[in-house]
């Protein structure tokens, strides 16, 4: 797929994969479930042993936006419930399930488990169309465009919609409030949703959501200069070891015995076809590590220590004079993948489930079209965005172009503060600094009802983790706040009601 | 269709032509042609001889919210322009099409082109897919449940942002602020875009906009009532004439020679053969005379004066005694087919085009589902509402059931106040109470930017008409509102802009 430009397969392979950390089915990231299984068996804080939801399938049309024979056509959409807090009449939680199966996002956002009995909430995980078990066409689901051409964030609003609706009334619950979370495309679907169904959802709490990461409204580079700022805080040394890796990495590949070496060097367990391969491998290290820079000793990509930017720079420091920087990078990749010690050997060239890509894939290559560039000042080669072979590639690929002035046509996001400021209201967008993805969200106050909750040392929805007793001060502050403002919503709900 | 009950037919065509009286094609209305062309001869005043608007036409994207091969398909949506008032930067009054050609609502539509010159505003008509020209399959668009499948409001909103978008481009206009306009279905349209489109519309101004007139929000007997209320208003006797006319009409037709002498009573010009038609051309011009009962002479269905059903109710309450209720009302119901005298005699069956109506009888078989009734307190025989019947009829015409409750899941309106109060903002809903359609739409404000500006003495978007020497007080005092309010919304917009 292009093979002269590399650096777009790995730019769309890193968003692809960015935000659909989600699969943990064994093809697509078979490192996590190796690692996650182990994990469970030290029974880590952070883990719940048990998902405590009872699991639903609800009747979803195929298609909401066009009445032909076939937009009728009813597929199962699996839902969990949790009614263990709830008290009739009281809200309703829903998370709006991104790319990924349902039980995974459930199991990541215990904040929501946490903050359930205070409210009497009963609690929803929808799982979106064609991830996880709500596969419209079963098993045949990607096997064509005609397919996958249902897969978009507007037919799973839609489907959202209408599941809530249905949910409500079979519940005797029609006048509970609804709130709406979700985290990364999650969250741009709680934000949106709110958006534009405000007549279902009174707020929507957008964990590192970034709505604003298309057309040309965020820096393209803003993204890996994200991540290559995290690790120039955390040491200089560490960043400039990183950016001269790869010139490395590439001049060892070029010479003779260079795959044999640095297949020896990066203890892979196949001898390498490719140095791309290797790439990847750090690119993925580098840029995950950054996202899930959480506080705490955490297990939602990988198992990793505390602040494991900080850790993998010391690595980096630690070494003593001589060795290459590629040798380095390898060290500090390794505590990626490595953090349990359990691995003998790297499976660098492992394929990737089709279905797993499809999903994110899919949706980047037709409505997702998020640009993203390396500047000078990254710590990666630089790149640019060429949009002509990124469409050229998806045409290759799905038999469809992008359309990438889409989302911004549907959901707007030019001119934001403009906009919202007069007419939106009740969403938190929460984020943290250290997830590049921060920088495509919202990240100031919009309005009195719009509100931005940042924090210098959050990454990638970690508000949404459950509490553990080693948390930060700034974070519960910033879980406290996010339930003010979610109880202050709930109030004045059912003030308008009583009013009526 | 369904012989037993000949008022769900009967409910089901007055629902569709009443909200569908924009065809001025000869096959639809063969009746109104006529007398739009006499009347254009006689160059009465609130008819404007040119349409001083430009055409052109927008490649449009035949699926927005799918991506299938199929979903690419471009077909060209018509759209009129007027840019003889505007200023560079200057706003953009869009108007959303209907259920007809763009030219009718053009021509309609006279009050946007009244206040241009005040807001130096460019002036856009767009037309809806599937009607005038808009048709994405040509003449083949009505021919199947697959093409048609294509024909739903959501879809006729993306067209208008798309369209919006790409032509504020190509003028080099990108942060001129947009006001969409909208009457009838076109209102709601408006409204609905507002709504879900607050990045593309700073505002609207939604006339005559029944968009409560789903499920069970408005009580179902009360457009009927509306109706009825606008007759026994002008006279309890031309009320109770009508009211009473159905039974002389059932009598006579169960008679021997009953058909026959109805058809000389009728003055048909051909023999009736079924009692069906009469009730259909009585009923017709009652509910359509209400609706446009204007205080100014006008020819928005017919040509007909100011104040039609005082007119009406004159000439059957000058009757003298011993005549027949139902020669009263066909005396009354004449002033509505036939007002410039100009009839020898009626074509009662005249064969509807059936493209014609295909249009919003396809809309009102999948979406736009408005159940309504007859009480007994109406001027019309008391009928009730079966959903089933009402489906089935849908499947054997289209072979698709309609989603009753898709509209209010899509677009709200149970507890529209309490929900808008809290989020939408900078939207006019007006009405006139002659209008039974304006029991249906919003009536109250509901907050200090969505506001309802009502008229007793207004019929449907009267207000959307050219102005004319005639214009009552009132009239002219609701547009000048309706321009301060626009105003002000262009004001703040271009505040805020300045503010970033």
């Amino acid at each position: 797929m292009i093979p002269s430009s590399p650096f777009l397969i790995l730019l769309l392979l890193t968003i692809s994969l960015t935000l659909s950390p989600a699969q943990s089915t064994p093809t697509f990231f078979p490192r996590i479930t190796t690692y996650q299984s182990s994990l469970q068996k030290q029974d880590k804080p952070t883990i719940k042993p048990e998902i405590p939801f009872k699991t639903y399938y609800f009747p979803q049309l195929l298609d909401h936006f066009t009445f032909q024979p076939q937009s009728y056509k009813i597929f199962y959409q699996k839902y969990l419930i949790n009614n263990h807090y709830w008290r009739q009449g009281g809200p309703i939680f829903v998370y709006t399930g991104n790319e990924g199966n349902i039980e995974w996002f459930a199991a990541n956002t215990g904040f929501m488990l946490d903050i359930a009995p205070k409210f009497h909430a009963l609690l929803v995980f929808i799982e979106h169309r064609f991830y996880g078990e709500s596969m419209p066409f079963g098993k045949d689901s990607y096997k064509s465009t005609e397919k996958l051409g249902y897969l978009n964030s507007q037919q799973a609003l839609a489907d959202f919609a209408v599941l809530i609706r249905s949910l409500k009334k079979n519940h005797s619950s029609e006048a509970s409030p609804v709130v709406v979370f979700g985290g990364s495309y999650g969250g741009m679907l709680a934000a949106w949703f709110r958006l534009k169904y405000p007549h279902i959802a009174i707020g929507a709490l957008a964990s590192s959501a970034p709505i604003l990461q298309f057309d040309d409204i965020t820096p393209w580079s803003s993204f890996y200069d994200g991540v290559s700022k995290d690790y120039k805080d955390a040491s200089l040394n560490c960043y400039e070891v990183i950016k001269g890796s790869w010139q490395e990495l590439e001049a060892l590949s070029a010479q003779k015995e260079g795959l044999a070496e640095l297949s020896r060097n990066f203890r892979t367990c196949k001898n390498l076809q490719s140095m791309y391969s290797v790439r990847n491998w750090l690119w993925e290290a580098f840029v995950y590590t950054a996202m899930v820079n959480y506080p705490t000793e955490a297990n939602f990509m990988m198992p990793l220590p505390a602040y494991p930017v900080h850790e993998m720079c010391k690595i980096i420091d630690g070494f003593s004079h001589g060795a290459t920087k590629l040798s380095k990078a390898f060290a500090a990749a390794s505590l990626y993948y490595n953090y349990t010690q359990s691995e003998k050997c790297f499976n660098l060239e492992n394929e990737h489930d089709a279905h797993g890509l499809h999903g994110w894939g899919w949706q980047a290559c037709t409505e997702m079209v998020m640009p993203m560039t390396c500047s000078n000042e990254s710590m990666f080669p630089p790149s640019s965005y060429d949009y002509k072979e990124f469409a050229e590639s998806c045409r290759t690929k799905y038999g469809v172009m992008p359309r990438p002035h889409w989302i911004t046509t549907e959901f707007g996001g030019i001119r934001i503060e403009q906009v919202l400021k007069r007419s939106g209201s009740n969403i938190i967008f929460s984020n943290g600094m250290q997830d590049p993805w921060s920088r495509g969200s919202v990240l100031k106050n919009i309005s009195a009802t719009i509100t931005a909750l940042v924090t210098e040392k959050g990454a990638h929805h970690v508000d949404f983790r459950s509490a553990t007793k080693d948390d930060p001060e700034w974070l519960v502050q910033q879980r406290k706040q996010e339930v003010e403002i979610i109880q202050k919503w709930i109030d004045e709900y059912y003030r308008d009601i009583k009013q009526e």
